[in-house]
């Protein structure tokens, strides 16, 4: 058994894991990928030496990013997810039947033949006819496309090199102008315990751009400081309450858990106004 | 600036913590004492080579430990707190002006030493003359009490060693005959993601001796799997709406988070019935 030592530069805390055998090791234009095998956790990716999910619980971070816009949308049909290279958001998208169309936005392919190889299970609906691979830039993608989505997914590494520009003004107007009046955006914002000053800087970035902003959270264990916030924006419906019955397959999310992720009202408004006292 | 590896027996993922100065180390009859100083969290309190909790967010703990119950029940006068010798416990205790007498039973007197000594933010409460110090074992301390007490916390270290001795069914039997009836009995049972069993044990055994049992969870950035259950218990009164007016000094605790933090219905049945599929 070895030991690997996680680098995440956000992290006040060094995770380490043990290894029972190294799967996969590539450098591919982007970023060092790597696949491990861990006795608690199973199979791992690993991107540039911050660990990106595990075969174990990588479903808490999927269903979170997806589901709650997914059924706070009316009727989602055409469905852009940027990033996500192992097919996670894809799957989670995918079990919303109403979805005609998704344009899966990943800028290095490697990934995406990584986990076709060592994680079927997440990504296994990559392949579906319904999704269109785009091995581009998102923010290229989306700035080419005008009133057309009803929801877009970012599903980043860290905000960090070159992910830091799917959290732009500039990114975030380019989202709200590819967007449908109902249309919704979600996006990860890092850990409310360790990244406080980045969580509300993608929230005010947010709210120059959209009329509707909110924020939510979910326990992931793998992620530094595991309060782990999504942020998410539409153009004009709130996203707190689930328009649609919950579609099948789900093994975390839930119509009660859409209800409770969102932070309270005061905590909420003393997080944006500075007032909190830690 | 040398490394700190916790030795957490039951975490799959080892926390290493930069530590910028010892500043004290003993070893009491119980267990090795440490007290650590590290650039982001600021001074922490180590048991057996377990955080405890750091100076930065000790007060997510100690306030969802001891605010849901006490704000759960109609008017809590005679409390007491087992374990928690930091005084963390204690202090949330205090900020509730009806508590007329606080037993603080704790079998390791340097442990409170210690917490005077180096934690003066979370040991203030320790001195109130309201406070009654045992140092002696919480299990027999309560054996010895009947029908008097309002609230009873436990504050353990993690459910191993000699803190198993407050996770017995005679243990919850005795706080059972020790609760008034509206009392009301609170706690720590480990985390969600790493130690489902313990905390489905925790639970079972709580229903063996108590009519109403909840769990509630929190998010604890030091704590392995993060996602943190307190597992609570009543005489009759159910715990899921706070029954009086917030008290003032709260940091995180509120209304809301009351409301938000139990397990939804259907999510703790399946963890109760093992119907989850993870």
């Amino acid at each position: 058994m070895i030991k690997f030592f996680e680098k995440d530069p956000y992290s006040p805390i060094q995770y380490v894991y043990e290894i029972s055998r190294i799967l996969y090791k590539t450098k591919s234009p982007y970023q060092e990928i790597l696949v491990v095998e861990n006795p608690y956790f199973g199979r791992m990716l690993v991107l540039d030496g911050v660990v990106q999910f595990t075969e174990k619980d990588e479903f808490f971070y999927h269903e979170m990013l997806v589901h709650v816009a997914m059924h706070a949308h009316p009727e989602p049909k055409r469905v852009v997810v940027i990033g996500g290279g192992d097919g996670g958001a894809v799957r989670e998208v995918m079990k919303h039947d109403c979805v005609e169309k998704l344009y899966f936005v990943e800028i290095d392919r490697e990934v995406i033949e990584t986990s076709k190889r060592f994680f079927p299970t997440v990504s296994c609906e990559i392949d579906n006819e319904k999704v269109e691979i785009k091995n581009m830039d998102g923010a290229e993608f989306i700035k080419n496309h005008k009133e057309e989505f009803d929801v877009v997914v970012v599903d980043s590494t860290d905000i960090i090199g070159f992910a830091k520009s799917l959290f732009t003004v500039e990114f975030f107007r380019a989202v709200r102008e590819s967007l449908k009046e109902e249309g919704m955006f979600v996006t990860l914002s890092e850990s409310l315990h360790f990244h406080r000053d980045m969580v509300v800087d993608v929230q005010k970035t947010m709210k120059l751009v959209f009329p509707v902003v909110d924020l939510y959270t979910a326990p992931i264990a793998t992620y530094a400081g595991n309060w782990w916030t999504f942020s998410a924006a539409s153009m004009k419906l709130d996203m707190r309450e689930p328009r649609r019955s919950m579609v099948n397959g789900r093994r975390f999310y839930s119509e009660e858990i859409h209800r409770q992720c969102f932070l309270p009202e005061k905590l909420y408004d003393d997080l944006l106004n500075n007032r909190l006292d830690w």
